[in-house]
């Protein structure tokens, strides 16, 4: 597939120089028509009987081994959910946490995760996003870790087999900047969220979590598909592996258009997308102080010349699409496999006019 | 709106005896057609930006509207969630049990409530599906008493303004099987989930929790939606009433979706269904032992003359939807407003003819 083949996927660069996957995918034209097809089935066959139901059993984990693919890793320890707060929620929450715990994160997370954390009801520790004030922060309390991956304020991408020591805390790692967008390499993580609908261009919401060791953690928010048999108090066998982290129910047509959208990256998107941001970089740095350091990830980050609302807006006005980081004085360009040099040039173009 | 108008709304019914909303419902065309056109906008002009973002806020407060119509209750105590199975995760978590609390609950409720009981590490206490004996177990250690309004098993309705005594624990009621099929009179419940993809005809999975008192109640799952602002170490100062227990991200197209799915409801819905299920269990009583007493909601659930499994399958075969309830030897048939004596008179002949 050519880079021309493979652009040509999503319609809405056609007129959009579109910068935000770091927000929310663009979609592809497959997708949504796997979604309407399946609507259109939903409509007239209705949402009901065995073969529907194992129909979408079936899609499932069709999908599951898709995104585990993603994650180099086994459909085993990969679990469904709707979104990296999802996933957050799961691996807090089964950690049953109480006051005299601690978790370290950094002081660039997304409350996607750090909400999720001060729910636990543990004392939070904030550190500069560096490893090793991670690593000076832990204490015998310590019993979790938990970070992005690759930070959605600077995009600076940690260590992530730094932060895991043999003997340490178990890491959570927030997945939503880089699954999809860079090759994930899970040997650090206990814990993997995934977001599928911006890097990997899915229906939103939709994600994954991965789960190092599915029996060590407590399964404290079950779905229906947590369990293979259940008892009327609740107590229940849950199934094999990760499965038992399932969130929730997903629709068939979203499910369907999730297979779609995970079906169209090309082998060399890592590539591609790293080359995006690293030319985004060398044509914005001239017109703006960009934080992202060189070779992290597919973020771009910078402080503008002058108001940052006011930039969103007027590249918007251009069919250029990137957003603010609120309270920061950060606009940040999403860089993905997809994005062309005249995508960029429209960015630095418009930049330069305001 | 006559019966046939309204029932032409379901493109499911121009083919299938389709009595199974009670897991999920009929779809209307107009759903199908909002979802389709919202995506096609996604794919054109993708999901990102300021307009776009306060669109779907807007579009969150108009379902949030409707379905606190639905319920005879104010916007401000409707969270919007993806299940009832959330719902009932976000009230168990936020009133933090531990091992010296109980819950009471019923024998007959479904797993989607029961496994967060069992997830919040509280005790729980199991009794016969009825409202004396549910009193009648509670102790000083009861936090809370969990129950359908409607049991999915039997249909039955229990008495809720009787569960709930001034000075007893809260109640948390299961709606699945009753927002959008019965009358709901909130006065008896603390927190009341809903599932607008069942009896609602919505998109899947989407739903709602309502919550009397909301500054009582701890976020301890948050989502984005939840917080108004909020500090590096996840505090947060939450949204003003039940906004703050929003569940997550809800996409554009769903949300499109199941806003008209709520528009399309007649004023005599309730009479419609109630009589639909009257009619239901008169047909079916001469030919199985219906469990169902007389005037509680939408379901019909009979013990069937032979194997439920193989009834189940036979009516399929002839489109006629129901479900079984396994490990019960019960059938179970969900009539709606938009069920007709065709219909019924379907069902009876399958039943009849095995």
């Amino acid at each position: 597939m050519t880079f021309e083949e493979a652009r040509a996927q999503f319609p809405v660069l056609g007129r959009y120089a579109y910068l935000n996957a770091g927000s929310t995918g663009p979609l592809p034209r497959t997708a949504i028509d796997a979604v309407t097809a399946r609507l259109e089935r939903d409509l007239a066959e209705g949402r009901s009987g065995t073969a529907y139901i194992e129909e979408i059993v079936e899609l499932r984990e069709r999908v599951r081994g898709r995104i585990a693919a993603v994650l180099e890793t086994s459909a085993e320890l990969v679990a469904l959910t709707d979104s990296t707060t999802r996933g957050c929620q799961i691996v807090v929450a089964g950690l049953g946490l109480g006051p005299d715990d601690e978790i370290v994160t950094t002081d660039e997370e997304h409350f996607g995760l750090t909400g999720q954390l001060h729910g636990s009801g543990a004392r939070i520790v904030v550190v500069d996003a560096d490893e090793d004030a991670l690593l000076a922060a832990v204490t015998p309390r310590t019993r979790l870790i938990a970070v992005s991956h690759v930070l959605w304020t600077t995009g600076r991408r940690l260590d992530l087999r730094r932060l895991r020591e043999p003997d340490g805390p178990p890491l959570l790692v927030d997945g939503a900047q880089s699954a999809g967008a860079i090759a994930v390499d899970l040997a650090g993580s206990d814990f993997y969220t995934v977001s599928t609908h911006k890097w990997l261009c899915g229906p939103d919401p939709s994600g994954a979590l991965f789960v190092r060791d599915p029996d060590r953690l407590r399964v404290s928010l079950p779905s229906v598909f947590s369990q293979q048999s259940h008892e009327p108090d609740g107590t229940f066998v849950p199934k094999d592996g990760a499965r038992r982290f399932d969130s929730g129910w997903i629709g068939a047509a979203a499910l369907s258009g999730l297979e779609a959208s995970l079906e169209i990256h090309p082998d060399w998107r890592y590539e591609a997308a790293a080359k995006a941001a690293a030319r985004c970089r060398e044509l914005v740095a001239p017109l703006a102080d960009v934080v992202t350091p060189a070779g992290q990830s597919t973020l771009v980050s910078f402080h503008p010349p002058g108001d940052p609302t006011a930039l969103v807006a007027a590249l918007a006005r251009q069919a250029v699409m990137v957003r603010e980081l609120p309270g920061r004085n950060l606009v940040r360009a999403s860089c993905g496999w997809w994005t062309s040099e005249e995508d960029l040039q429209r960015l630095v173009d418009g930049i330069a006019a305001v």
